[in-house]
Order: C-alpha cells, then structure tokens, then sequence
C-alpha cells in the first residue's frame, strides 16, 4: 500500500501529506464519529490535474478515494479510514468569474460559503444557499451533500442554485455537466445527479452557481412563544397553509430551548414553553410580519416583532446556538428527517412518545417553515449507545410513515447507511447502485458511504 | 412479432388498439417527423399495472416500447415504428389528491396540463409550468421533456415543480422516486434525473407535484417596438441585468411578427420592426412595470403599458399565434437552443449572419427572460432539405460556443441527436448511455431516442 503513497508522491511532491495530524484529521467529520484508523495519505489538491494524477492512481492501483471539503459533515460521509486516500479539495478557492449580468458565479469548490457570500456582496449578488456552517464549510461540500439552510424556505437549497458541475470521475476524466443558461434540458440531468451524491460519482472541481441579487429592504422579525410545542408547531404549519412566505422560520422546542439559554447564561425559560421565531423579508415584509403574527396569536402565542436588525440577529442567535448547547451536554448524534409542512404536529407528537417510550429527551429543533426536524440524541461517550439507536430508528419509521424522508440536509453517510433501504425500497436501492456504478464501476469512490 | 400482440391481448384485452387508425397516429408527433411504419400496437393503459403488465411482456420478448403522452413533443421523441410497442399514459387522468396545506398534488401522467389547473384553481392553487401547449399536452410528457413556458422565468420549470415521480422501469417493476417533504437528500435524486429523460428510464405511471398560490393582484402588460431586433435583444438582456424579475419576457423578431400579422389579418408591422411583450405580477407589478418601460425606452423602444388584462391577453395572442403562422408557411423544424440571457444580442446578430449565409429567412421567437430561442426554419415538402440543417448546424455551434445548449425545452429526441456528443463530449456520452443502461439493461425503453 505504501507503494501508492510513492505514486503519489512522485506526481504530486508535497501536496502528499502523511504528517499524523493531517491523517487523524481526516478520520473525523462534525458527526462526533472517526473512521476505524488514518488513511494513507492526504492530497491537498490545488488543481483540477492534481484531482485528474490522484484518481488515475487510485483507478489504477484500485485505492479508494474519500474526498474531503472541510469535513463539517455531519453524516460521516467524509471519514477516511485504513488503505483509502483522502482527497482534499479545500485549497482550490478560486472565484474564476461573477457574472451580474447573468446572475452566475464560476468557482473552485474549496472556497467556503461565507468567502464566497463576502465577495459576491459588493456586486450586489448572492448564492442562496445558507446551511448554519456557512462560515466553515466549502461550496463543494455543500453541493455533494445537497445542502440546506435557514432561509432555504424561501430561497431554495442547493439544487435551486446550481447550473453546471465540473466533476472529474474515477478514472480522471474530466466531464462538464450542465451550462451556463438557466434552461436546458440537453441529454439527463447529471448536475442534479451529482447534487447530494456524496462524493460516490465523482470530485466535483468546479461549479457554475445561479445567483440572487441581494433582497432590498428591511428584515422583519417575529419571536413567538407557546405554552408547548405542540402549538408551535400547529402555528408554523398553519403559516404556510395560509400561503404566508417567510424568508426564515425556526422551530425551538422546550429542551433545546432550555440548554440554549444555560449555554448562554440567560434567565430560564419557562417549563415546557416552545418558540417559533419567523423573519420575513423583501417588499412585503411588513405586510406579511402581520400575517405571521396573526396567525401565530390564533394558534397561541404571545408574539413579539421587531424591526431592527440588531434585534433580529440577538434572537436568531439563540437558534444558532442549539449545536454548541447539545455539544456542552455530551456527544450529539444530530437527526435531520423532514416532513410534509402540514406533519409537523404529527411528528412533534410523535417524538414526545418516543422520548416517553425510551426514557430519553430528545431537544429538537425544525426548519419549519420546509418541515426539516433536528431531533439531538445526547449521550455520554464516543459510541451511539443501543437504545438511541432504536429511538432514532423508531423516529426514522415515523417520518417515513408520514410520508417524509430519512435526511433533508445532512445527508446519509455511514451513519443512516443501513435505514437507507427502508425508504428506497430494496428495486430503487438495487438501481442506485448500478447508478453509482456506471459512474465508478471498480468502485473506489467513497466506498461504504450512503450505500 | 404478432406473438407479442397475442400476449399483449391476452394480458390486457381490449386495451391493446391495432385499428389502422391509432398506429398511423402513433408514428408522429408535432415536430412535423414521423417514424418509418406504423407499431405493433397502440396500449392504452388505464393504471399502473396495465403499465407494468405491458413492460413485463415487452422486457421478456425484447420489444421495445415507445411511452406516449398527448404526442405534442416537437422532438420526434414520441414517434413509434414497426416492431415497436406504443404505450400510452395518455388515459391515466385521475387526481389522487390536492393539498392546499403542503401545496402538493398527486396526479397520474395522462392529465392534460390545463385540466390540472383548472381543478387546482378552486383551491387558489396552480402548477407553474405552462408549455405553450398547455391546453393539449400531458403532465407526465411535460415531465418527461422537462417542460418550460411562458412563466418559467419566475415561476420556474418543470425540473422545479415535482417532488416525487412513480416509475415503472423496463422489468416493469414500480419504483417510488423522490418523497412528500419539500426537502431531502436521501440517496441519489434520481425524481430530478427522470425530469426531462424523454421516455428512456422508464414509464411515469404518477406524480408528486409542487404546486403555487395563485399570485394575488393584477398583472401589467407592456408592448415595446424597436426598430429592429438587435434593440429588442439588448432590451431584455437590460431588463436581466437590472436584477428586474417580469413573470413573462417575450421577443418576437421581424419575421414573426410580420407572419403572424398576416396570419391574423392585422395591418402590416413596420418593416424590420421587433416586439418586446413583459407582463409583471404580485405585489411589485406596477413598480416593476415602470422598471421595465424605462430600461426599455433607454434602449430605444417605443412603449405602451396596459393594466387592462383583457388587452393584456390580446397582445399575447399575438406571440402565441407564432406557432399557426408558420404552419400556414410550411412545413417547419421549430429549433430550441437556449443562452445565458447576457448573449441574446449576439445570438440574435449570429442568426442574421447565418441567415445571409445561407440565403435563409429564420423567423425567431424567444422567451427572452430565461435565453430560451426558437427559430424556425420553414420549408417545403416532408423532409428537411440539407441545407436547412447545416444552417441549423451553424446555429447549435453558435449557441454551444455562447455557454448555451441545443434544446432548452423540447428535449433532443430524434431530431438533435446527431448534435448531443458535440454537446456533452464523447466521454459524457458514454457515461449518459451507461445511465440509461442502469435503468434498462436490455435497452427496450425508446431505443433510438436522444442517443
Ligand atoms: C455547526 C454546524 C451546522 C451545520 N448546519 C447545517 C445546515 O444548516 N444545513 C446543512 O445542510 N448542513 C449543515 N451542517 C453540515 C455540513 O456543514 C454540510 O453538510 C456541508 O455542506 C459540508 O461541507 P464540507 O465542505 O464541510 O464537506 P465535508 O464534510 O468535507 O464532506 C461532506 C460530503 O461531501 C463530499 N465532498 C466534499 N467536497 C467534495 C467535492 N469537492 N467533490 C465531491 N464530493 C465532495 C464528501 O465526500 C462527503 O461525502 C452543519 C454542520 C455543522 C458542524
Ligand atoms: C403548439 C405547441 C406549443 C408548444 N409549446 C411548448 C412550450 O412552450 N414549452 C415546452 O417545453 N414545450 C412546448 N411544446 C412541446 C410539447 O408540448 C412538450 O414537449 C410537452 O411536454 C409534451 O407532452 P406530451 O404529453 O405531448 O408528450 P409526448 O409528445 O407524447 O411525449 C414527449 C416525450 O415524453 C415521453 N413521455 C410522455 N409521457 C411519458 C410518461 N408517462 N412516462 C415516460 N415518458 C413519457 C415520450 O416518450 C417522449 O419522449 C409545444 C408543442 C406544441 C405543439
């Protein structure tokens, strides 16, 4: 094995890295989970023939290659364990174009979303996608795990914001899938096949995103609280059934609300008490902030709004707080199953029975205005004890019977792996991999991972 | 061959149509093409399992099967020839369910795209994409050819109005692809690679679309005339630029717009005179139509704004009579190639010069808010004479070479095939063909079709 690591060194000199803290690095994602021990070797790519020399290795030597953005993943879809190389694509940040005009930016997928948000601002322009590791995480990773964010409601996910791949397959060759004009429907759709494909089709290179210009006017925000979560729920479902389009809103039920106030040395909440907290933006934003609060006053909740910025971040911060919170009360195993918008009550119902059932408590937050639930499993430990495990696939079978889905955002990885075939059905689950397949037919593209 | 009839038969009785009538109606389209001799038979499938009965007979006998929806596709994709199985869906019609709650829908794919929405508007509610030939094509062909429209500039395709397709692949087993939450990335998304795949993955026997609010408020019209098309396209590119989002942007060149005039008797246009019509909608319309009427009149367009819809309509009718006003010329291949919106004016000034070349008259229409142009080319006879295609040839570089696409809403089906691997390039080519290989192994799914 070391015998490819030599290969590789040879084309690629000292962008090879076996320094042991590279290796342990790549072992781990934000999962709180590590692979069995280090890879070979880290590549840091700096160039699409850096990524091209690497695969042609790996394709030759049959190696398998783990590629890697920043590793803020939280599905342990980018572990890299014994024998397999991990293939970093941090280091290709280049913005290569911003077109105003045609609303596209042309990237390398290293750049992190927060980097690149910062030099689309003063064109006026924005790339949409806004998952809470924005700061962190590489516009490459949010494409291969399909990402999500706060204001997706409105402003759409990954697949809404992205025109072209550029993406280099097992065997190192290069493919430009998509195009630059909004519409096309030329041969299949493989730029959204690779959106979400974690890193099993290919190293995504380069990408052409869809832009936003930036939205005009004030933000309103609308913090509400209820006596339980129950109302809070049936509050955010009724939100969208009466067709109001907020640009963000957030679900906290009590105990993840609970842990976010001791985190930040804030009085406590009252027991039980859930909050919904609603920005909306653009034009209309006053007039649907008053829709919102309407609609929430009827459902229940004491409401407050407020018009200035500064405000509106402070309480947003109380829900960004929720992952630093679970992580100071242990080692989190974050779920991520959405719903139908209209399901959310069912499903809140449902997550009390299963904390009753299992004698857990399970603080959940919700993207609801898209009906994404992160229900926290906190425990004591490195490893997912037996019993979370079953609640978490007591929770699986219950989003799936509401007609909903095993991950809206974080993807599969290795950690939802064997619920997979539960929603696919074993014929789909047989034809993804063939899929996967003709993409990578020896295989040595994240093995293991999703499927 | 008349063996398969007799299974056929056999399995689904009276379903099974031979009338000369239904096979001659078979072998075409509206691309004006039709196949070599007429198909073993006509299925008309009434549910899933006359589709799948029929597909397990086809995948055990090796014939191939041609899907049908309403047969309006301008590609050829839908011709059925000798040996040939045509299945049609065209008669699975029911609405299964409409919530207003989730703003989803779940149909079978024989539905006539306005019937839908006409049973949608009851409840405030419509399905956003509106092909021209709304009225007479199908949601599951609009879904197989990853339809567009007149609104999709705003309102999005077809690629972003569906949550979930039910497949039957060619062994005729039914997958269940994509879910009822708005989000998810669980697996490969393999609802997106459906979109637009023309009838070669498999039979669309049900779908889970996502449906809009019907936008409140008036919508504005505004008629612009230049002097000649070159203003017209820079106009538009203007409107794009300006971060200006119309919910329709249509462009009519000299050639058109004199055809139709003739067609309907109006008086004539002025010679080499080109037609900018935008309509604006919700809530910023009357802002937004200002917006519009000034970067109009900068690029040198005289403009007439109107807030009666009625007028509104009339002047539409003119870009909707484009396609009965070539008719009346000829026969005519309606190309498709699609731009990003910033090089409209070169791909306007490209088909002039492809004109001069080839001592042409290409009348042009565009959905000028996505890039999306349709040139016609009219001849005499059945046939596209030679000439006709290598100016069609010229046209497709052009547009490639623009960062556009071949086809940004007709699909490739017969008639652009030769063109696709110069598109996607040999080694994205295989890797389509080995896609659809996954999905049907023995290749009796529309053989010959887009590759
Ligand atoms: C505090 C916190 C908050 C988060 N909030 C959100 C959120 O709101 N929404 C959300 O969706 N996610 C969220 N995440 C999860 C994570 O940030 C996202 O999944 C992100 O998109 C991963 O990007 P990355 O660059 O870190 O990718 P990595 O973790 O390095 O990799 C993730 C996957 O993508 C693949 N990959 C990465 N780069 C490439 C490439 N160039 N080519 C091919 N495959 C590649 C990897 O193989 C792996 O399968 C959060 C994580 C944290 C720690
Ligand atoms: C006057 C006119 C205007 C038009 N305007 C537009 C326009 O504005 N925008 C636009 O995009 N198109 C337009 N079209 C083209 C055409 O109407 C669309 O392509 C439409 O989506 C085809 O639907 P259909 O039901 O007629 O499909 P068909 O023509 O029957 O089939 C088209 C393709 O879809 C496949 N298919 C059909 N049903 C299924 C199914 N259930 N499962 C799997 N595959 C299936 C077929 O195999 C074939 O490949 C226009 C056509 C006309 C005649």
């Amino acid at each position: 094995m070391s015998d490819v690591v030599d290969l590789l060194r040879a084309e690629l000199g000292v962008r090879v890295d076996t320094s042991p803290g590279a290796l342990e690095a790549a072992r781990a994602d934000k999962s709180g989970h590590r692979s069995a021990g280090a890879p070979l070797a880290v590549v840091h790519a700096a160039s699409v023939s850096d990524v091209q020399r690497t695969l042609r290795i790996a394709s030759r030597t049959r190696t398998p290659v783990v590629t890697r953005g920043a590793g803020t993943g939280l599905a342990g879809a980018a572990l890299a364990g014994p024998g397999e190389i991990a293939l970093s694509t941090r280091a290709m940040t280049r913005i290569l174009e911003i077109s105003a005009d045609d609303l596209l930016a042309v990237v390398e997928p290293g750049i992190l979303n927060a980097e690149l948000n910062e030099a689309l601002a003063p064109h006026g322009l924005w790339w949409a996608p806004d998952p809470a590791s924005r700061a962190i995480s590489t516009v490459g990773g949010n494409i291969a795990t399909g990402a999500g964010g706060l204001l997706c409601a409105k402003y759409g996910v990954v697949r809404d914001a992205v025109l072209g791949v550029d993406l280099v397959t097992a065997d190192g060759e290069l493919m430009r899938l998509g195009h630059r004009s909004v519409k096309g429907v030329t041969g299949l759709d493989l730029t959204s096949l690779v959106i979400g494909s974690e890193g099993r089709l290919g190293v995504i290179v380069g990408a052409t995103l869809k832009l936003r210009r930036l939205t005009p006017g004030h933000v309103r925000t609308i913090a509400a609280t209820f006596p339980d979560v129950g109302g809070a729920a049936r509050a955010s479902s009724q939100v969208t059934a009466r067709g109001i389009q907020p640009a963000l809103m957030e679900l906290m039920d009590a105990a993840s609300l609970a842990a976010v106030h001791r985190l930040l040395a804030l009085p406590a909440p009252t027991p039980g008490a859930a909050q919904l907290t609603v920005q909306t933006d653009g034009p209309a934003a006053d007039a649907e902030a008053d829709a919102v609060a309407r609609v929430v006053r009827e459902a229940g909740g004491a409401v407050v709004i407020s018009h200035d910025p500064a405000e509106g971040e402070r309480l947003l911060t109380i829900r960004r707080s929720v992952h630093p919170a679970m992580e100071a009360m242990g080692t989190t195993l974050i779920e991520d199953v959405s719903v139908p918008r209209s399901a959310l009550p069912a499903m809140f119902a449902e997550i009390a029975r299963i904390e009753a059932d299992f004698g857990l408590v399970i603080p959940t937050v919700a993207h609801a205005g898209d009906g994404n639930l992160h229900p926290n499993f906190v425990f004591d430990g490195d490893d997912v004890p037996a019993h979370v495990w079953e609640a978490a696939d007591a929770l699986f079978r219950v989003a799936l019977a509401l007609g909903g889905t095993l991950t809206g955002e974080h993807g599969i990885g290795v950690l939802k792996r064997r619920w997979l075939v539960d929603e696919l059905g074993p014929g789909q689950w047989a034809l993804q991999e063939r899929v996967v397949r003709a993409f990578d037919p020896e295989g040595i593209l994240n093995p293991g991972k999703v499927f």
